[in-house]
């Protein structure tokens, strides 16, 4: 069961985006397993791409395509991940972008294929590129829920955000879909994210945007430390809303988008950890008062990641020593123990390093009967804050990860 | 339960080093919480210390005691680890050492503080120290058992490894105990561990020994990733089975007592991965053909920290894909994935990157069944390995860092 609110929300259409379906059986019969988006001409698209040093071929050959040209189509088949496939995978993920171009009459650079599933299987070629046609023909522009419930693995819940907003009079919207229950889930690789938007955009702007919002979001969420395969972004603006084209950062404009896009990003990249494996609680975990962003990020991801923390979490155990100790390992240097404040909401648990002097037990079971918790540490040293999203570490999720077999 | 033997050795008895123990009541009654060991003058002592930033008090106190002098004496408490407590926290720390000083007629800095158990409680001074002169009552040669059940905290059994050696005619002895069942158990931090040889070594070697040993032992195993606040290995060369003192490595019998220090280190640390919190497999992550010896450590903790590749071996999976992934993201440039080897003892798994061909699933059942695994990984680009210890990640884990309270 997924934490706290996770209810789709009314998914605007954006103009220039169309989306198909179709059953492929890639690894399940009777389950619409291949999503195919179209972008009318003219889009622009931007991608970032998992840093795992064994990218999966489908992860290869986007970036290769994405370099060539603006893609017109993404491929994405659920159920399996094509990763560790080898020389065959690569043809197989090349094979693909190929037959969706004869169909669509277009360059078979113009297709980036995605992948989602089991790692280490070869593709079910035949079927997969059986069910383009079938996907091609279905292709509307009201197709996001099908598409956010098609790229599901063991996701419990499709995962979508959209907005409307206005820039110089003009109505725009951003609508997205994600995917993803933890980095890996049991053998299913990856987490995905598409979002696009009617806005007008350079290229090279879109992929600024997105580094930016992607660095406040995606990048800002674990369930378990483990990054995969697979994992991929996607940002295209169609530019069919009108208006001029949003060409520098200077552009009034380019700020509001991105704070929509943030907005929209940051929603998809919690809902991966509301529904992650096994998770009860959703915790934020914001660090402030460090010297610079990037260990008040070491430290949130250090306290994010620590094992003791989240099952103190599941127990509803407001345990500082915990908290504390995961700071103390995060690698920054010259921390100052005595500095160190730590709040849950508006608890504060410790002071000053130790125990605060006016902290009851009543006050702790109060904020961890709740399934929304903040975490909240002051370094004390500076002015840098930083913020990532994680969950608690339950029976469940060793359940998940090690009961997916039988 | 431990995994596999986990049997006391005989321990033999080092001259020089005598210990003793008391009933102090630092957190449960009726039960021998208070260590201590006494060295004979001229031992030669040597020691690591946690790397946290936040370590607790009695390593603050132990580390700057033993940059002035020999100590001549050990006080290890468990129950309370003294860390998070402020400033009392060091008063109490420096007034032990200060207490057993005048009851033993020496310097307080002859005496180093060691504490394990609760974080963020003050230690019960009084009863603590009231318990001093009893400990001392009782110092004698043949108590290493008892050393060893006096510092457990929450482990399931007694950690010790003890040998006897000869150098050029002379018999030696080393002999040695550990503690600790995760990195910070439920609110009980610390991994501690104490080996005293009556071998005759120079002070500057014996923490050159330390550190040689400390690196293949107690610094390659991880059972949750955690490092706690209080961890510390002491090292300490009576020199009374005679002989001259060893002062150079390159004497011939430096190597000889390296090799049996790294020995019973090594012992005393998987020890404490056997009693890893929930453990049911003891796995060795042995990573070989790299470019250097950081590499292979770093891919080796990568995979023995995943929590995947942890639950996987819970259930008996031998996922590779999951090996293969954690392998990806330990942040070692330019792995080629083509020339990746995995094995399970001596069942291939992974060949080039890929699913092993000529692998069953008869064998991977077959290896998986065994609770002691080799997870062997070849990178094919060099010469460097290393190797580090963990245990698998199981309901147990989770029930045990979340229900301690209950």
């Amino acid at each position: 069961m997924a934490v706290g609110d996770v209810t789709m929300p009314h998914m605007h259409v954006v103009q220039g985006v169309k989306i198909g379906s179709a059953e492929a059986y890639v690894r399940y019969p009777n389950r619409r397993d291949l999503v195919i988006f179209e972008f009318s001409e003219g889009t622009n698209v931007a991608g970032v791409f998992t840093q795992n040093a064994f990218c999966a071929a489908p992860v290869h050959v986007s970036k290769a395509h994405l370099a060539q040209a603006n893609p017109r189509y993404l491929v994405i088949n659920t159920g399996n991940a094509n990763a560790g496939t080898g020389k065959l995978g690569m043809q197989n993920a090349q094979l693909t972008c190929l037959k969706l171009a004869e169909l669509a009459q277009i360059e078979e650079y113009e297709v980036l294929p995605f992948s989602t599933g089991v790692i280490g299987e070869q593709l079910p070629i035949e079927r997969l590129t059986q069910g383009l046609q079938p996907a091609l023909d279905s292709l509307n522009e009201n197709a996001w829920v099908d598409a956010a419930t098609g790229i599901m693995t063991t996701d419990t819940t499709p995962k979508g955000a959209s907005e409307q907003f206005e820039l110089d009079g003009v109505a725009y919207t951003m609508t997205g879909i994600s995917k993803g229950a933890g980095m890996i889930r049991p053998n299913m690789a990856t987490m995905l994210g598409f979002v696009a938007t009617d806005a007008p955009i350079s290229r090279e702007l879109t992929q600024q945007m997105l580094k930016t919002a992607v660095d406040q979001s995606f990048n800002r969420i674990t369930v378990d430390g483990d990054t995969s395969t697979n994992d991929s972004c996607i940002f295209a603006a169609t530019g069919l809303a009108g208006g001029a084209e949003i060409q520098s950062i200077d552009d009034a404009r380019y700020s509001v988008v991105v704070d929509v896009l943030i907005r929209v990003m940051k929603r998809l990249a919690q809902l991966i950890v509301r529904d992650g494996e096994g998770a009860t609680k959703f915790m934020t975990v914001a660090v402030e008062g460090g010297h610079n962003t990037q260990e008040c990020c070491d430290i949130a991801y250090s306290i994010a990641h620590s094992p003791l923390v989240k099952t103190a979490f599941f127990a509803s155990d407001p345990n500082w020593g915990r908290i504390l100790a995961a700071i103390g390992y995060a690698g920054v240097k010259d921390l100052d123990v005595e500095k160190i404040q730590v709040w849950l909401d508006d608890v504060q648990i410790c002071k000053d390093g130790g125990a605060a002097v006016d902290y009851t037990e009543a006050e702790g079971a109060r904020v961890m009967a709740q399934t929304e918790i903040t975490i909240r540490v002051d370094l004390g040293r500076g002015q840098a804050k930083d913020t990532v999203y994680t969950c608690d570490l339950s029976y469940d999720y060793v359940k998940i990860n090690a009961d997916y077999r039988s």
